[in-house]
């Protein structure tokens, strides 16, 4: 029998589909090996090619080394075909049945480090700190531009996920306005808060650690479950454990075990279905150097994490119909794997 | 420049991202053919293998033959791997921090023509209306059942748009809760109505008519516009120019129209950019035998309408993570060259 389960905070539904459950193999790649690597031709983020990408906006260097040169560990530039280019945004459009603002915002690539062949779990624990220390900083500095509501970080790795070059990096884009799914989350932050009189995301974590089957990763700073909603296969959540909604509040002892963890969970991931592709995305508060006029108490409501969900089903016309999402492998089945490599 | 777009009823945002544009010719696949047809094994949906399949639930079929045997034209079965399965929903849950319900609802596929070889554009008008009719009689037999609030009606064609089998065949998922996406647009709707005192589709489509730069078709009956705030490249939507909620409330003569302009429809789509794998998805009414307490006046404030986009682009982190869209064409390009085809 298959179950229906809610994602208490966005409302959404999910249809956990047990008569199409599925095992691990059943999507390791089917010549049992790990995962062709893509093929490698001329790449622009790999050390040396500096100045194939625009020019550099920040980047950890060894002493001396001058930008847009090598010499570095973790290199930020922007996006060569931006989404959004900075500008000021021109106020909010109102009224009218077409709206529309100029794209203005920030769209930068963060290259995780000089070799091509290092995937982010492949990197040793302090550098994988540096590229979570070097998201903090780019966040917070454009946060301080003042003109974009949200900064958006997040990571497509292989082709199927999105990825357009195969060198490790993440992306930052910020918009002038919130996005739908962020705001979903503080209004539905907001309105359980009412209800349990206390921080959903608090209490969702420790009711899991009780439950225990969903849960992954447990240690002193950071909880790693597979959520009870998930929506595709080995989805996983990491929230920290200190209530916060700002990513940019993540201390250097805390950054460290962050990175600690990150580590694993990617390690999992490869461990259990072969170095699937994958997206990784970061939900946190809007910008905090901006009032935003008639919104809840973001602060006492929203805690910020990180999702991680490999790519190995397709969302088709019924997920796009409906918002629903069907999901061939139980969260519970999908955290004692996990758990276990 | 990019450009922000809002779409009016749902309140998600889309960027049109100018800088990345493309050309229908940048879709079509490498060596200029058309996509190559994916191989036929055995086939369950094909003429003469009906015992392969669960035993139809209904088939429009040449007087005398018997059920689950030869001398059909349009097929309904049960999917053999249903997502949800057939029952009497228990009352929705309440309180607690995981919800659950169990996964009752009705999940059949509609194997649209007995021939493998021929698409759903393929086929000639008054077999388009046929399969159209059998949607019509399959979603009122459903909603007759009442365990069901909603019956969401889609297609997937191909396997990047998720079809496991190629032999033309849509999808009926009935759920014992409405969607999230249909909720948000029918109160977004009601919202509207409120605002414009008048249906805000209804609006939006003479507003569409006027500008006619993203108007693909209009004829007596139906408008087929790529939506302002469209997500995908070449996404179209087919409304009738008559206001209903209700997709069951079109009449014979209306059908065959509907028939026509979808037949219409696909053949500009498969000119242009030759053959994409595709998803079509229905948004109607609610069950209306059914009544939804506490909901928005959903006969004056909703439009039945179908949606249509081809599978070109991935969605990745950025989407995922914001509910946002990248799209690279802009509608008013996808119209002018969907118009022409």
């Amino acid at each position: 029998m298959s179950e229906l389960r809610k994602d208490l905070v966005s409302g959404r539904w999910v249809i956990i589909a047990t008569e199409r459950s599925k095992r691990p193999d059943d999507f390791r790649p089917s010549d049992g090996t790990a995962r062709p690597a893509e093929p490698v031709g001329f790449c622009p983020f790999c050390e040396g090619n500096e100045t194939k990408t625009p020019p550099e906006v920040f980047a950890l260097r060894t002493a001396g080394t001058a930008p847009d040169s090598p010499g570095w560990k973790v290199r930020v530039v922007p996006n060569k075909f931006p989404a959004l280019n900075r500008g000021t945004p021109p106020p909010k459009p109102t009224g009218g049945v077409f709206q529309s603002m100029e794209g203005v915002g920030v769209h930068e690539v963060v290259i995780e480090n000089p070799d091509h062949g290092f995937e982010l779990s492949d990197l040793p624990v302090p550098h994988i700190r540096d590229v979570f220390r070097v998201f903090q900083l780019r966040i917070k500095a454009i946060e301080q531009e003042l003109h974009y509501q949200y900064v958006q970080l997040f990571k497509n790795k292989g082709k199927e996920a999105g990825a357009s070059l195969s060198h490790p990096h993440s992306q930052i884009v910020a918009t002038p306005i919130v996005p739908k799914r962020v705001k979903e989350e503080i209004y539905g932050g907001d309105r359980l808060f009412r209800n349990f009189k206390e921080c959903a995301f608090c209490r969702i974590l420790r009711e899991e650690a009780a439950a225990g089957a969903r849960q992954i990763i447990l240690n002193r700073h950071f909880s790693v479950v597979a959520p009870y909603a998930s929506r595709f296969p080995f989805e996983m959540a990491v929230y920290p454990l200190r209530h916060s909604p700002f990513f940019t509040d993540v201390d250097d002892a805390e950054l460290l075990i962050l990175a600690e963890t990150m580590k694993q969970v990617l390690a999992r991931l490869k461990e259990t279905i072969g170095d699937p592709p994958y997206n990784m995305v970061l939900h946190h508060a809007p910008n905090p150097s901006l009032s935003l006029e008639g919104w809840p108490e973001i602060d006492r409501n929203y805690h910020w994490h990180l999702e991680i969900f490999p790519i190995l089903t397709k969302v088709a016309g019924f997920e796009w119909g409906t918002g629903f999402y069907i999901n061939p492998v139980p969260p519970e089945t999908a955290a004692q794997f996990l758990r276990r490599s």
